[in-house]
């Protein structure tokens, strides 16, 4: 940020009075202009005990698998940005079963909702789903199919692997994790070396 | 949003090609200005059945009682956010429970993050919690003496009757509701005539 949205006059980066941490601050207009985290939301739909994925046809992680997800929008909740997004990537209709997964990433400013769905519609005559303009490729994956070397972010495989888990015990406690991208980088180093 | 905040060009108003809503854009440096919701996390402090509250010394609601909670911040989990609010406006040193309320507000686009919590260290010799400049007092209050009519949001109303109930049932299972306004806009119009 160089400008003030409000009046067009460059900020300056200082700590507001009262506050403890640099902030965007106007002193044309006085606006303090406050950065925050933004929410991704998504489905993992599942369908006959398969699981539906999406390849990317953006970057980053281009060719890479994903869940249906995105950013959310203003005026609708994370259960509908989920649902919106699920349409828009993999033209699948659903219906939420309720909110599993929180994903905090505060290296890159996101917090994840993910919801478990299932198709609206699951006997229509017209497709279940087809690649969205964002996906190269829509796809129901079996467990024992699923691209675990081919998926496009860490959240991806741990949503992944704690639902097949947790479908075993049969029953999908809602869950709260953060990514320590510390952690993940160690263990790409050590698996280069 | 009336200027580019990377360039300081004037933005016009137009859906970008590929989207499907309205953003702001600079016609000078080609940025698109997405505008989200944003994320307002806090703490459900309970000691010795009771449940502490803050006064605001603020507005919006100032004077009403609320739970420790306000922006959540670049760089930081919910939960580490949710803590930090309570020190900042409570003074109280407090260790997570686990997440137990979402609430989406889309008519002003917020998330709300509620944690269970406790603190940290309830022997202490120092006081357990003070007022933080935000707020007016800070208190601890039994079921019986909650102040029902001083409530600064509907939020903070759904969650103390979410939390007496789900605490008669012995257990705290994550609830993510949404906050309708039209519905309370309705309840305020009957209750008024
Ligand atoms: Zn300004
Ligand atoms: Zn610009």
């Amino acid at each position: 940020m160089n400008y003030c949205s409000v009046c067009g006059n460059p900020v300056t980066l200082a700590i507001p009075q009262g506050d403890d941490r640099e902030r965007h601050i106007c002193n044309h207009c006085d606006t303090i202009h406050y950065q925050n985290p933004r929410i991704i939301t998504g489905c993992l739909v599942t369908h006959d005990k398969q699981i539906l994925l999406c390849k990317r046809a953006i970057e980053p992680r281009k060719h890479f698998w994903t869940l249906p997800a995105g950013f959310m929008e203003n005026g609708e909740t994370t259960e509908e940005g989920a649902i919106r997004e699920t349409w828009e990537e993999a033209k699948a209709t659903v219906k939420s079963e309720g909110l599993y997964q929180i994903f905090n990433l505060p290296h890159i400013n996101q917090v994840y909702f993910f919801y478990r769905a299932s198709f609206l519609n699951p006997q229509s005559s017209t497709p279940l789903f087809a690649a969205g303009p964002e996906s190269l490729e829509v796809e129901l994956f079996s467990p024992e199919n699923l691209p675990w070397d081919q998926l496009a972010f860490p959240v991806i495989k741990q949503t992944l692997l704690d639902y097949l888990g947790d479908r075993e015990q049969g029953h999908f406690p809602v869950r709260d994790q953060k990514i320590n991208i510390n952690a993940l980088l160690q263990q790409n180093t050590n698996a280069q070396n």
